[in-house]
């Protein structure tokens, strides 16, 4: 087991890495406070992977929710099912959340847990690669609305995270893709060397080589601390996380949450910000095709859905939490390794890359 | 104009406290950092104070959401509306939320900013002696649930808090008193030679005396301004502010938001607070007598409701932020001017007084 530290002063907390951790029953105790605990988990990872859970939670008061699984089930009209079940209960201040499953899982119980009684501890326990790399590290938390991706909810922190890899196993491979989809963001925005690892290594994730992915996790995980620890709330830094993600998180709203993974959909929105990075003359030719090469290597989808016309892009993609008095502003990339701060873009060259990046 | 701080560090804001503010602009503009502004209140107070406040935003690009009034509103359901109004207007990150009203418009429109995306800039205009004095000041936000208050919320501080007095004029007698519960409160958990001065002065602030209310409000405010710089997220003296309130809650929650005013429900709890402490031998009977004949002289209810039986008032009082574990605390008195932190109660002798304090 590998164990990362998000450096965040009285908000710090360890990431625990590696195979068979589920079943680590002192990783739980280490982190609950006191008597009750809550698991927060779907339909999906429940029949996988609840029972483990419990079993090391015998010592707790527990009680459990179980929500429908998928993206367009992140809304407050299911967040508060979680709120009812914590009341009907009676679980006080000192509860503890254990969110077990993907980002979508982890989001809610995490921002279940920001909110009731003004915050309670949780513990991420992600279940997707998506999770593990990504969403169960930084305390970005919350739900969906109809008109935006992500747009209610909290910065709040988890206990600690357990990236169980062993987990992995059960993923589809649609969903492992997703995932590394996040994985080489990392690369793009601040680690050249690590993409250069990852075009070389592709082809061992996919086959689930073990070293392979526990290596890509670790490394992906050691960024985005990096990152969060800097910039915990997204006021500079922080926003290069971002990079095609205000591409896919219309990608995502326009078609409906679900339609497209999460990952998916920021496939597409990188290789977009790449194409409007390549005509701001920041990026080569050679750049974006080695961008759009790995991401199809790694089974990921790289041109917009033709349902969803420019317009429609330009009309979700103005709301945007990075962007400031209704102005839209982009993560784009000066070189692969090296993302931008958000920048405002010129409506007709972001026009030019919606109309003409497609396949 | 008085102006207070509540010294929270990096999150440190100003209270302005006086007559005429309202229509400052400068206080405003000193305190919202974009163009984006966003004013939630309801229908009672936009009919008398909105027009006044949307005067002094000339300025900005300014939208609006008119909430129904009454606690029985404060709910997720009606939180939405915020966030739909949001959206609808493409209200980014740097947009500033204005809460104006009293304490169900302050914690909602509160709440709201705290999620919007992960938290936007907002300011606190408190319309009622009870936001005046204690709801606007200290970042606590939320929405009650059917199974409890305020179960459902966040510690978010404003920007700055603008309590302008020539509003209580249009304050109803039943408002003024509701308000002046948590005035007494601030008396008897820290504050003795306050409630003295109380019991000299209450016939003046019944008569809206505007000197006596100024001081009042402002006394009220450093108290509680004073306890929370101390203890922000209350993991310690903060509670103390809940004197009255576990029992006043239950009142609430077991007979429907909106029956009693938040105030009224405090003012019976509280005496029941001090009847308990009182069977507990820290209270002697003369103490008590005086608590409950100023809360009288308040023109507030001092019997609770006989709707509402002693088993009731445990279950609804078995969910509450203070209890660990399901086991209920309460904040009882030592003196007049001196709570204890939260208490576990012997059931038996809560009973007694829920049995016993009755009309």
């Amino acid at each position: 087991m590998n164990t990362l530290q998000v450096e965040l002063g009285d908000r710090r907390y360890p990431i625990y890495i590696g195979c068979g951790l589920l079943d680590q029953t002192e990783l739980y105790i280490k982190h609950i406070k006191a008597k009750q605990v809550m698991v927060v988990t779907n339909e999906k990872v429940a029949a996988l992977y609840l029972g483990t859970v419990l079993e090391q939670l015998k010592a707790y008061e527990v009680a459990q929710v179980i929500l429908p699984d998928g993206e367009q089930h992140k809304s407050l009209d299911v967040l508060t099912q979680i709120f009812d079940t914590l009341l009907a209960n009676k679980f006080g201040r000192s509860a503890t959340v254990i969110a077990l499953g993907g980002g979508v899982i982890g989001d809610m119980g995490g921002f279940a847990a920001a909110c009731y009684q003004r915050g309670i501890p949780f513990i991420q326990i992600p279940t997707t690669l998506l999770a593990q790399v990504d969403s169960s590290v930084g305390g970005k938390t919350g739900v969906n609305h109809p008109l935006g991706k992500n747009m209610i909810g909290a910065f709040y922190q988890p206990q600690c995270v357990i990236a169980d890899t062993d987990v992995l196993d059960s993923l589809d491979d649609r969903q492992l893709s997703a995932g590394l989809a996040e994985v080489i963001k990392y690369g793009l925005i601040r680690d050249a060397e690590f993409f250069g690892w990852l075009e070389d290594n592709m082809d061992a994730l996919l086959a689930r080589d073990k070293q392979a992915l526990a290596f890509a996790i670790e490394r992906s995980c050691i960024n985005k601390a990096e990152v969060v620890a800097e910039d915990e709330t997204e006021s500079g830094v922080r926003a290069t996380l971002n990079l095609g993600h205000t591409f896919g998180h219309a990608i995502e709203t326009g078609l409906g949450y679900g339609e497209y993974l999460h990952g998916e959909a920021v496939a597409i929105g990188t290789c977009q910000a790449a194409d409007l990075s390549r005509r701001k003359g920041w990026l080569n030719d050679s750049d974006v095709e080695r961008i759009i090469v790995l991401f199809k290597r790694a089974k990921l989808p790289v041109y917009p859905p033709n349902a969803l016309s420019p317009e429609q892009f330009i009309k979700f993609m103005s709301v945007d939490k990075k962007n400031v008095d209704g102005d839209i502003r982009l993560i784009l990339l000066k070189a692969i390794g090296l993302a931008t701060l958000p920048v405002g873009v010129d409506e007709k060259l972001l026009h030019t890359t919606l109309a003409s990046y497609r396949s």
